[in-house]
Order: C-alpha cells, then sequence, then structure tokens
C-alpha cells in the first residue's frame, strides 16, 4: 500500500476526515522528516482551540472525569461544540496497549463524530512525548476542535511538563490525608489553575481541601488564585461547575493578556526543546561511534569521569 | 564564611566525614564547575557499591519500606553493614521542604551513623535530577556505603529512568485490581527487577499478583524473572525476603556478567546525557539571545513553525 504524500493528508485532515487526523498524528508521533512536514503544514491553520490540560496521580480518576466532560460539552449547545481528547500515556512499547480498560470506556463516544480522542504514546524516548504532544495539539486544533484536551496518565515530571503546557490545568486529586501532599512533592502545585477533589463523595474531603489551600497560601497569585472544586466523576456531580471555571479561567486570562503571553512561552520553550533535541541527537550518535570506543573502556576501568570524557567528545564533534 | 576547597571536602567526606559528604551532594545538586570537580575526584574512588532502586506510585508505601529495609540491614551482622539513601523529590523549588512529613519518619535513624539519608530535589531543571543522581550515588559510593538504596517519590519518566538506572530495581505497588495496570502503563514492568505488593495485609493481592504474572508472561525473561514478593511495610513483614531477593538477584547478575555490561551502558548513557545536556544549554542561550527575539516574533504570528524556525537556530549557532 502507498501512503498519501503528507500535503494531501494534512489537507483532509483539516476539511473533517478524522482517519486522516489520526494518520497525521501517528506521523507526529513517529517523528522524524514526515512528522516535520506536518508540523509545518499543520502550524499555519491553527491558534484558535482552547486547551485543557488534565493530570494528577494514577487512579485519581481523570480518565472518567475526561469522559464526563466529554458528555457535559457534547450536552451543551445542541451538540454542536466538537471536543477531541489526547491521552498522553507512557505505556513500554513493549507490553504497551496490552491494557487499555479505561481507555475502553472513552469509546462511549466513538460513534459521535463530534468527539476525537486518540492516545499518544512515548516510544520510549522522552524528549518525544514532551515535543510530538504540542505537535498532536496544533494537528487537532487545525483540524478544527475547539477544545482540546490533555489527559496524562502518570504524574512524572514529563507528564506534568506536558499537561503544564495547556493553556488552562486542571490538577485532579482525592479525599483524604496525603492526597495534597502528594499533589505538592509532585509539583503540582506549581501548574495548577484549577484543583479538582475527585471522588468528592468518600471522607476526608476537608482534610484535602485544607492542606490545598494552605500549600496554595504559600504562593502570592495576584491574578488568579487556583480555585478548589468537588466532583463525583462516576456520577457527574460537579462537573458543570469544573466546565464554567474552565471558561472562567480562558476569559481571564484572554482578557489580562496572561493567555497571549503564556502561548508565547510556550512556543520559545518548545523551539529551545527541538534545537537541543536535535543536538542531542548528535550528541548521542557521536557517542555511540566506535571512535569513542577507548573513552568507553578507560570510563568503565575508572580512568577516566563522565564529565572529563564529554569534554573530550564536545571538542571533537564542535 | 568561606567554603573549603573541593579536594579537601572530597578527601574529608572519602574519610566518614558526614557533614562534608552532605556538603559534596549539595554541590552535585546545584551543579555547574564545582559539581564536576567532586565527580572528577569521587569518580575514581568509587565502583564497589550495590545500588538498589526503589520506585512505584505515589502512596504505595515506598518511603516505610525503605525505613524497614534499613532496620533490617543494621539489625543484621551485629549492625556492621552501613547503608545510605538518596530521596529523590521532585517537590518544587517554590513550596518543597514545606510537606515532608513522611521523610521524617526516616530521621528515627538520626543518631546512627552507620545510616546516612539524603533528600535530591531537582531544582525545576529536568536534566539536572538525572544527572545528580548517579553523580550522589557515586558520592555515597566512594565514601565507602556497600549499598546505597535511591527511593523516587513520584512514578513519571525521569523517576523510572532514575531508580531504574540502579543494579537492582524493586517497583512497590499495592493490593487491588488496577495496580499493576497502572504500573504496566507507567513503564513499570520494563525496569523491575523485582516486584513488591506492599501492604499484602489489604484484599486484593492474588488480583494484582495474577495482572503482574500476566504482564510478566508477555516477554521472555532468559535469566531472570522478576519475583513478586508480599510485604506490610507498617509491621516489616516481608522485608528479610525481600532483602534476600536483592542479594540473590546481585549474585546471579554478577555471575552472568550482566552487571558488569548494565554499569558500563550506564556510563556510557550518562555520557551521552551529559554532553547532549551541554549542548542544550547552548541551545538555549542561543534561543534567548536577541538575535532570536524576529524568530519567536514569527512564530508567535503563526508565519514560521519551531521547527523551521530550529533550523535557523542551528544553522547560525553551529
Amino acid at each position: 500500500m502507498r501512503s498519501r504524500p503528507v500535503p494531501d493528508l494534512v489537507e483532509a485532515a483539516t476539511n473533517g476526515d478524522r482517519l486522516s487526523l489520526a494518520r497525521t498524528i501517528s506521523l507526529i508521533e513517529r517523528g522524524g522528516d514526515p512528522a516535520r512536514e506536518v508540523s509545518r503544514l499543520m502550524f499555519p491553520k491553527g491558534g484558535s482551540a482552547h486547551t485543557i490540560g488534565i493530570t494528577g496521580a494514577p487512579g485519581a480518576g481523570k480518565s472518567t472525569l475526561t469522559d464526563q466532560l466529554i458528555r457535559h460539552i457534547r450536552s451543551e449547545a445542541g451538540g454542536e461544540r466538537e471536543v477531541s481528547v489526547l491521552a498522553v500515556d507512557p505505556s513500554s512499547p513493549r507490553t504497551g496497549g496490552a491494557f487499555l480498560g479505561d481507555r475502553v470506556r472513552m469509546q462511549d463516544h466513538a460513534t459521535d463524530g463530534g468527539v476525537f480522542i486518540r492516545s499518544m504514546a512515548s516510544r520510549g524516548h522522552l524528549g518525544g512525548l514532551a515535543l510530538a504532544t504540542p505537535e498532536a495539539i496544533r494537528a487537532l486544533d487545525a483540524a478544527g476542535f475547539p477544545l482540546v484536551i490533555v489527559e496524562t496518565v502518570g504524574v512524572g515530571q514529563v507528564e506534568i511538563e506536558v499537561a503544564g503546557a495547556a493553556d488552562t490545568t486542571v490538577v485532579v486529586v482525592n479525599p483524604g490525608w496525603g492526597d495534597a501532599i502528594q499533589a505538592n512533592k509532585a509539583g503540582l502545585i506549581e501548574v495548577a489553575d484549577i484543583f479538582v477533589i475527585n471522588k468528592a463523595d468518600r471522607p476526608g474531603v476537608e482534610e484535602v481541601e485544607r492542606d490545598l489551600n494552605w500549600a496554595l497560601d504559600q504562593t502570592m497569585w495576584p491574578a488568579w488564585r487556583p480555585p478548589i472544586l468537588k466532583t463525583v466523576s462516576s456520577t457527574g456531580e460537579g462537573v458543570p461547575e469544573l466546565m464554567a471555571a474552565i471558561e472562567e479561567h480562558l476569559t481571564t486570562f484572554e482578557k489580562s493578556g496572561e493567555l497571549a503571553e503564556r502561548r508565547a512561552l510556550r512556543l520559545t520553550d518548545e523551539l529551545a526543546e527541538i534545537v537541543a533535541r536535535r543536538l542531542e541527537a548528535k550528541a548521542r550518535a557521536a557517542v555511540g561511534e566506535s571512535r569513542f570506543d577507548d573513552l568507553r573502556t578507560r570510563m568503565t576501568g575508572r580512568e577516566i569521569d563522565p564529565h572529563s570524557a564529554a569534554d573530550q567528545v564536545l571538542e571533537s564533534i564542535s
């Protein structure tokens, strides 16, 4: 089977063809020259989507909450508002895809043309996910989705970075002592625009709310102090209020100019990241060359430390 | 107060002075030239420590389990065996250190000279933690600790990378359906040498064990199939068996030559990472320069995409 040229694929994807859209995202995920071409062609077509990042510890109920947000968005305005979801999933390429139980639920929306759901895996390399996610968001944006929800599975640095790169970042915690502490430790307080205490029908809501407030009190919030909402994602309770808060955040940030600033900063960060990754590829290729075998042997023999070895590599590749 | 010269500090640290050791690790954490000097001086002095990585989702009981491992190690062989712990904690620099409740427990060992516990924070930059951790491990190794336990707080890609860079990696999960799935999603199956079902006095142990076995069945394990152990870290139940499994893993890998291979591979990875980070710093500095202001404006105006902008930056800095 011959694959279609990238410009055709992008054209179809931005004209509403979902299969083409899925394919452009696969190209982005795989990286390399086709991904760059997709990026170059998609870039001028986007710029109007509101991106919502959803992050939190595994098991906090992020998928169910995303599912409820979709239901809510689709039930409003006569079903006119379309929504796409990017589920960023650092599954291993070795066993990845074997367990997708909680994604299956989202397939309830499979027959709804106004909903597009896509998983993104890291394919094993660190820079990949952080770089591929904004590209995929732009593809969904260029395809005309006014709302792009980015949900992360884990809660590590990369996942937080990914979710934190949205216009509005929602951090999901659960009731009980310790969850606010974990959120703080993981650096979630830094990226949150909105906190959600999900599973709020369980005991311990007051404790986690008090802890979050305490943590928020440690910082000055001149424009927007992250509100703390409560949801029960299994029933959908609190979801309309969450959506209202998300929209209020967007409006506030749009008015203050902070949204434009955030987006410009994100592009600059992305540029620096792309430049860094390309240089990194150069570095890794160099270190893998046979002319550095001797350096590796000397490191293993404890004759030379990695920093001094790096000096020699840098000298010879620059 | 004048600070002591680095060579004096390293000398004292490797001669048993704990305060000097703590200071060398602070230098490593901060990075830059002093960190490189510490690394260069420490490197030839180490090479004999057994490093044990402990990772798993927040709340799985990693800290309590580490605490019990320390107790067990110190109670054996007449208390002769010393142990150090590096708690890798991506706390934010803004609010970091405010919540350290579950670390305080470890202070039970504060008066025991045979135990050295140290937290390492990421200080906000991604490469920092991944690079600083092996340096800090080597400092503890050079200071003469035969065992270095590296415990991570989160379970993201960087945390897994850090814990997975140990000689023996222990992945902690909890009973209940879903935990094995989350472990698999997070890529933990890939790095585990040993699985521990902690809080094994709770219901759901069989389910998580079955799921883990199912996940492990998807891969061939010619030399060592990760065993699944059960612990109750609050009481210490199962901890001697865990320590025995850790030692068995080391012995097996030492005999087969895989340990030496793993360590050599780690050094090569570290070298490539150092080279990449130095090039990255160069890239970030370049993108921050005023000569690229125009490029940023054009990106924000959607005239040029980040990949094409990167081409121009790379051309002008190489």
